[in-house]
């Protein structure tokens, strides 16, 4: 028996050590070897790989040495990058996992998402201040500023009910994002979105408002409130004291931000009755180069080095899906790019939002190939921020503002398509039924069927599961899918990224940021020991 | 403004500083009062109480306070109590918090089980070798062995399929537990479950089979297998290396270890065609003092001290339900305390596993509320385990094997019963659902009626949702509702639980728990440095 080997006297496991091999990708320097060693056990070409107990030992053997190889991040986190997915809970991650993997033509179930590969990952409780389930709106408040409020409110403290235009206008009622913190300890922020820019998730960014509704003043307008006592959320980015300074702003919404006498390039008319353009307003309103960009092909022409201020919108409402091919708009990953390379001209840092906002919208229509093709483009940028950043001085931290119902059911054998019909029948009715399906739906009649009076399921044998736009089966019927209260998953990497484990409330992660970066009201790294930065 | 003030220039925060306060607990030794206010903050009498901005930040702070001051635990792990909840999914974890907040009077949503104070969480990927969404069998190989199994399989490798007999008796193809890993390193070892000692997921420390079914000769020969070509799960654990060395034995299940001939205290006939009592066989074959119990009244009148060997069954078949009150059947937490008490009587430590078992079986029928309670149940073992053990020298994990279909859905108000009828209505036929339901499950025709041909729900308002054998709704007919595929939560406690963060394969678990306690043929604490032992 080699050296190398450890031998249990039960005569039951005989293994090489996997450490041993580690050890010497590192000691002989042999690291493209180890590289693609590495690459390999994560993309498995064919089940059959998985039938020897050697793989699962060297499998666990590398996870674990992995990890004790892995010191804790203790410098100060000069950038912070929060990736949002919305309604990303825990099984949509699971089934995006799968489906990523299948698309490559590797081994769904043993991929990883690139935020998978993180180091520390916790559980976040996602319940409003009077919502058991909450919505994009309260949870922005707590995950950028810190405070949970009431459903249906952006940027304001539980003070504020939904509609109190007068009390979100009390100074005392507003929240500071870590937009506003970082910009307070000069540096630089930006925000992206899939979504229109006005959404709830990206307006917690910039805007405080007792309804989420009030994208535009037309918005808030049709609530019966007065706008001008009621500012909508695209004016307060134009205008507000956060929005204004934001460096980069990228996602969709021109209606928003034009008066309805004029079209935006798309064709498509505005909505605004003050009869202002915000987005000429903005251009006009900035120091130095100011940027607007309305496509793909402008965005990625763009030369970041003389950007001071970029603002692109790529629809007049949210950004087409990504399966929906639309011509010219970018990819989450090349907004996520351009604002990276905007950003980091500052050379004190900067904080940077960006969403996955349709991972959300495609649950809530139960369209779960969608659902799960966003989240694999999320995913995508989150790659792509990580090759443009430095780990020792760039803390990235993703998560969910809220679940969904989303569940992946039954027995499917690995490798069955996750996104279509189980290879499993129900042992009831034995007819085929989908792995992925929703407690609820917006339809329900197409799902079950009346035959002599007695309820049963439609056969799904031909049905469309697994087109892009195929809805999935479910429950109650509800004019669309509703939110799911379970916790969802944090992932971290980089500076302090060792504080997002364990169970903690959703506001305590800006919190943690701000302890990494040394930003904002709470305690701060800087506060306890002095600052040491990264420096090669 | 006071000096431990900090002042947001932006006027839009003004606190005290929570860290300032927990600093004076600690400096004035005023722990009594910081005790007290502890326990307050998570223990809201009022949902009032979330509305104030100050109380968010004030949590936020203690939260990363609370992190900020637990240095990781790198002594060597004297003791590993790994406590398994079947089934118990994320939102399964989310919902049973509420519950049990709910049952205290206090607002259930702030609310934290015994393993949600633990400050390390990591995501367990659960698919097996041939299933993307496995079993209790496969799964106990990958959580207790070290390596991922075919379905339905019990603590042998991936070359042995289900029924394969002759392959199962193989020495190449069998697998060692952690428990057995503990024995060799001059521990005790020991099993506790709510289950029969002989269901698959205890089966999993010391038993080797290729079906989970085989659980006595009869059942084995029910699937025309000949017993003595196949040993069943039963006979293993009395004549097996691993299960004869068990110090501790507490569960179900005297049916499979009693003759046809005879009959337990019950009453309830035994099932062995082999004409073996393995109970009496159990006591006389043990060394020193063995006591065999049947109920609660005399397990919990047993003295440890003078106790080598403990065989406690409880039932002829599973445990009760908790809600179902049986006469004289001790709870989880009870055994628990049992097991810890003789085990702790070995001066070299050792390994216990602990298992709710019936939250799943709970989820299978589709009865939520007893899905819930049993997840209470099993959250106050593991208190029971925290009050009798040391944080320094002993390491508590605390898992599911897989998930559930179970979502919390819609948008019900903070403090809405959690397994009652959500505070809204569909908003497409108007009437009550439940916040909790399952993709699929035994009671189809009960939830849906077909009214002049149309399909429709049956109306909730009159149903028994809330009671405890209330069946909750469904999707898909099935004989019973199948388990869900999304990753489950890992909660660790005491040295080396910082390993247990991260995303990884479930496969890794006894590894990690192997590193810490110097155990098992993987790499270990002792194999890379000198061993530490806590020495107070």
């Amino acid at each position: 028996m080699a050296n190398n080997q450890k031998f249990d006297a039960d005569h039951e496991l005989v293994f090489d050590v996997a450490w041993d091999m580690a050890l010497s990708c590192i000691s002989t320097g042999s690291l493209h070897w180890c590289i693609v060693q590495k690459e390999r056990v994560w993309n498995l070409r064919s089940v059959e790989e998985l039938k020897s107990k050697e793989f699962w030992f060297h499998d666990a053997q590398r996870t674990l040495f992995e990890k004790l190889s892995t010191p804790p991040n203790q410098y100060v986190a000069k950038n912070v990058i929060f990736f949002l997915g919305d309604g990303m809970s825990v099984p949509t991650v699971t089934a995006s996992r799968i489906f990523e993997g299948q698309l490559r033509g590797v081994v769904g179930e043993r991929n990883r998402l690139e935020f998978e590969k993180f180091n520390f990952v916790g559980l976040s409780k996602t319940y409003c201040v009077n919502k058991q389930v909450s919505d994009s709106a309260c949870t922005a408040s707590a995950y950028l500023s810190g405070i949970k409020a009431n459903y249906l409110t952006i940027g304001v403290t539980p003070n504020v009910q939904v509609n109190d235009c007068a009390g979100a206008r009390l100074p005392q009622n507003r929240l500071s994002s870590i937009a506003a913190w970082a910009m307070k300890g000069r540096k630089s922020a930006g925000v992206v979105t899939t979504t229109r820019i006005t959404h709830a998730s990206p307006a917690g960014v910039y805007a405080h408002t007792s309804n989420r509704d009030f994208e535009s003043d037309f918005d808030v307008n049709s609530f019966g409130e007065n706008a001008s006592k009621c500012p909508d959320i695209a004016q307060q980015l134009i205008d507000g004291d956060v929005g204004q300074r934001l460096r980069v702003i990228l996602g969709g919404g021109t209606s928003k931000f034009l008066p309805n006498t004029e079209k935006d390039v798309y064709g498509n008319q505005g909505q605004r009755l003050d009869g202002r353009n915000l987005i000429d307003e903005w251009q006009r309103s900035k120091p130095g180069n100011a940027r607007v960009v309305f496509n793909r092909t402008d965005l990625l022409a763009n030369d970041a080095r003389s950007t001071d201020f970029l603002f692109g919108l790529f629809n007049a409402s949210h950004l087409a899906y990504h399966l929906d091919d639309s011509i010219d708009t970018p990819t989450l990953a090349e907004m996520t790019e351009s604002a990276i390379n905007v950003l980091s001209r500052d050379p004190e840092g900067y904080f940077l939002f960006v969403e996955g906002g349709r991972i959300d919208h495609a649950h809530h229509e139960t369209k779960a190939k969608k659902a799960l093709d966003e989240t694999v483009q999320f995913s995508n940028a989150i790659k792509k921020a990580r090759l443009l950043t430095n780990p020792w001085d760039t803390l990235i931290v993703v998560t969910a503002d809220h679940g969904h119902t989303v569940s992946i059911s039954g027995y499917p054998d690995v490798n069955n398509s996750i996104a279509g019909l189980n290879s499993e029948f129900s042992d009831v009715d034995s007819k085929p039924y989908a792995t992925l399906s929703y407690a609820n739906g917006p339809e329900f009649q197409k799902f079950y069927q009346s035959k002599d009076g007695v309820v049963e399921r439609v056969d799904l044998t031909t049905s469309d599961i697994g087109d892009k736009d195929a809805r999935y089966p479910h429950g109650v019927p509800m004019s669309e899918e509703t939110h799911g209260g379970g916790d969802v998953a944090v992932y971290a990497h980089g500076p302090w990224a060792h504080l997002f484990t364990g169970v903690y409330e959703q506001n305590t992660i800006p919190f943690m940021m701000g302890y990494a970066s040394c930003l904002g009201p709470g305690m701060t790294y800087c506060d306890l020991q002095p600052k040491v930065s990264y420096n090669p």
